[in-house]
């Protein structure tokens, strides 16, 4: 669980992310951002900064924010309502991002899998984005991906978000965030 | 028709554009920057330069460059191969917009139509968006908009687009652009 002070404090950094990459919120936004630590309570190494813009059932347009080798654990988006699960494309924006997606292992990696937990990442199919660089991620694909030494600022365009039914290989992931006092 | 050198001369200034809302675009994207003036051959007032990040079959993102006073023209997006039309979300990213969507008349607008083109649209729900600021404009409902004094950058998050399909008011529109020698 995240305390309320180090829930400010990673939304305060967050704002410094967005100015840097000349990326112009509301008001309203800046009181909106989400912080996920994914309930593993190791912000710094495992978590992540995040704005929704829209989320309709049909499509979904998200910021986020990695700090300096902050990690977005693995997971995929499976089938759901019929649908084949979420697709969703990362465009980075500022700094630099590490990507990992299903394929073919990789030898020597960029990113490091978060301390503790290496046994629920899998390197593979490295793919690094540098600003105006994208990729596209198919559904139910397994992935995970790292801020680059000064953090990331992505875009991500998809279709509908439904963080709840994400599958993450750490078992001891709970997505939706706590927050204490 | 657009002349090569007007076509050119478009796709220049567009790219200051992305330098001054802090956009970073590949080279590659750099050359594939699309200029639709729409068959009118008078793209100062009636035109839209563009870049399309990804299009699938589910979704789709784009970045639209308007320049001083110039006029997307309203059009709708209609229901096709069973799904309900095009819904998208603009984002202001730089600048100033002026969008009209269909609904309650408006007195004083702040866009003119463009020149001996006024019959083909209508001033209803002046909607104003400023860098941070975003509307969502559900499928088959008509619409225009006007970059502001200084043009406009904004973010298109949408379901997958079919410009093709797209339906102007003004009949003597052509969505698919030719370009001369």
């Amino acid at each position: 669980m995240l305390t309320k002070n180090q829930f400010n404090a990673a939304r305060s950094m967050a704002l410094t992310y967005f100015e840097k990459a000349g990326i112009a919120l509301t008001d309203e936004e800046k009181e909106s951002i989400e912080v996920a630590d994914f309930g593993l309570s190791e912000l710094e190494n495992t978590g992540l900064e995040l704005i929704t813009y829209v989320n309709t059932g049909r499509c979904c347009a998200k910021e986020l924010i990695l700090f300096p080798h902050q990690t977005c654990p693995e997971h995929r988006h499976p089938p759901i309502e019929g649908e084949p699960g979420k697709e969703e494309t990362f465009r980075c924006r500022w700094g630099e991002v590490y990507l990992y997606v299903e394929g073919e292992p990789v030898k020597e990696p960029k990113a490091i899998a978060p301390k503790g937990r290496e046994e629920a990442y899998t390197v593979w199919n490295e793919v690094i984005l540098k600003p105006g660089q994208q990729y596209t991620l198919y559904p139910n694909t397994k992935h995970w991906f790292q801020g680059g030494i000064d953090g990331a600022v992505i875009s991500e365009f998809s279709t509908k978000s439904r963080d709840e039914a994400d599958i993450f290989t750490d078992k001891d992931i709970q997505r939706i965030p706590e927050v204490g006092e």
